[in-house]
């Protein structure tokens, strides 16, 4: 049932985003900001829906920052592709988009895909009250930058110059930039839009994002290749610390267990009605890809 | 006396914008991202200050998307200077940001000064109003995504690989999104702020900006390398179409002295308030950097 809901969600999040660019032309940035958007497990989009919808928001105002967040989440990937960056040649079995396009189409299609990810966030769609816009646009940008997804990205820069490897504190900082501003701002979305308390989606964000992160680092040694889609063993090659290299496989895996109960017991106020979000908590640590 | 003001206001906007990153570590990432907003002529930031001015808005309200459009030029430029983009070592007499670190440093202090943009646009301090932040951040976004900004870049792009130079609506269309996006949006922010008619700062904004690039064009022929401060005849010695190569030089200049009288008098209904706008307009087609 979560799988099925899940898929809606990605299409309806997809109608949108394809909807938003279709007046923008067919230069080469454009094209590849289109490419970008595709695909996807859509988890920070139905973060967002499906948190919104517990509120008693309507999906044809949701629809909105769920596509925001997936073209923010979007252009991080163009750009933690470049050769600069991951240097990763592909993504979700095709082509990045510096390789498709190049490198210059990859830095400006990423570029574009933030500002559009502002564009739907505050859009005038979102709510009828300017308050939420504004509190949305501002929330995602704290989320995005230096003191959130950036944040993350450039301590993981500083792990990868580093002679000492990491410790759990300093990974577990990196985790909640790199994955953990996102999930964050997509599981209060709902709340935001609602103008209602955000805290227990804040505690379920924070569980479920270490939890991904922790079974991203699972399945870099335990995955296969074939299924997870990318290169496996990449972090344990290049000797960085991880949670399963800190903590050990099996207590990594208690740890996120354990992470996962929390994410869903802070759901307690919504009851059944939260089913689904349990389940998404519950897939981040069953999933193999 | 405008020169004065403009370097008063550059003096605000750059303490405003040190003190906002002040709590943001000392990161590489971070670093650059303080190196990369230093220094510029601050023309946004003084349209942005003066628009607001003269509509009434104090300046520690319009010190903040003052310094907004300030980080969204700076997170520009830095990704304009990328060896994939137009490889420049160096900018105003300083290194670039990809010379002093490294590529992926420069990537990823864009992408934060993109996203410090739109947190400052959107923050509470701009006005009590969440109409206006709200209204801010989404013009913001428009003004710098794939339908502004991005799209000149993206022009500019298709232009260089382009068989066919272009012709003076494809140059103008490219200079609008490339410059225009965003002076426009400084010149409006006042009435915004201030929920008043922004056309004739559309006007103003549409003149000047095309007026500075117009001028820009002129500088590339006839500037001295030492003052302009960057290589100089570069777009003539690509064979790159520009406002000077389609309208030659003497109709370039009446042009761009046609479209600052346009500007003066889209400011008729502000007076003798508006005359260091006035100043501004003027100035973009008597500096010689």
């Amino acid at each position: 049932m979560f799988k099925s809901r899940l898929m809606d969600c990605a299409a309806q999040v997809q109608l949108h985003l394809d909807s938003v660019m279709e007046p923008m032309g067919d230069l080469p940035v454009v094209q590849a900001m289109r490419y970008a958007s595709h695909g996807g497990k859509r988890l920070r989009a139905f973060l967002v829906m499906e948190s919104a919808r517990l509120h008693g928001i309507a999906p044809d105002q949701s629809v909105w920052p769920a596509a925001a967040i997936e073209a923010m989440h979007a252009y991080s990937l163009v750009h933690d592709d470049l050769p600069c960056m991951d240097n990763d040649d592909m993504r979700r079995g095709q082509p990045t988009v510096h390789i498709k396009w190049d490198y210059e189409t990859a830095v400006l299609a990423g570029d574009a895909l933030q500002a559009l990810a502002f564009e739907l966030a505050a859009n005038e769609a979102v709510s009828p009250k300017a308050e939420v816009r504004a509190t949305l646009a501002l929330e995602l940008a704290r989320a995005a930058g230096a003191q959130g997804m950036v944040l993350g990205q450039a301590l993981d820069m500083a792990a990868d110059k580093s002679d000492t490897p990491f410790d759990l504190s300093q990974i577990t900082a990196l985790q909640e930039g790199k994955t953990g501003a996102l999930f964050g701002w997509s599981a209060q979305a709902g709340a935001r839009m609602a103008e209602a308390d955000t805290s227990p989606w804040e505690t379920y964000a924070k569980g479920i994002g270490l939890a991904f992160q922790i079974w991203d680092d699972v399945l870099d040694i335990e995955g296969d290749a074939a299924i997870v889609g990318k290169a496996v063993g990449k972090d344990q090659d290049a000797g960085k610390a991880t949670f399963v290299s800190l903590l050990g496989m099996d207590t990594a895996k208690a740890r996120a267990h354990e992470l996962v109960e929390q994410s869903c017991a802070a759901l307690d106020p919504f009851g059944a009605e939260a089913d689904t979000l349990r389940d998404v908590a519950r897939y981040m640590i069953s999933r193999d890809k």
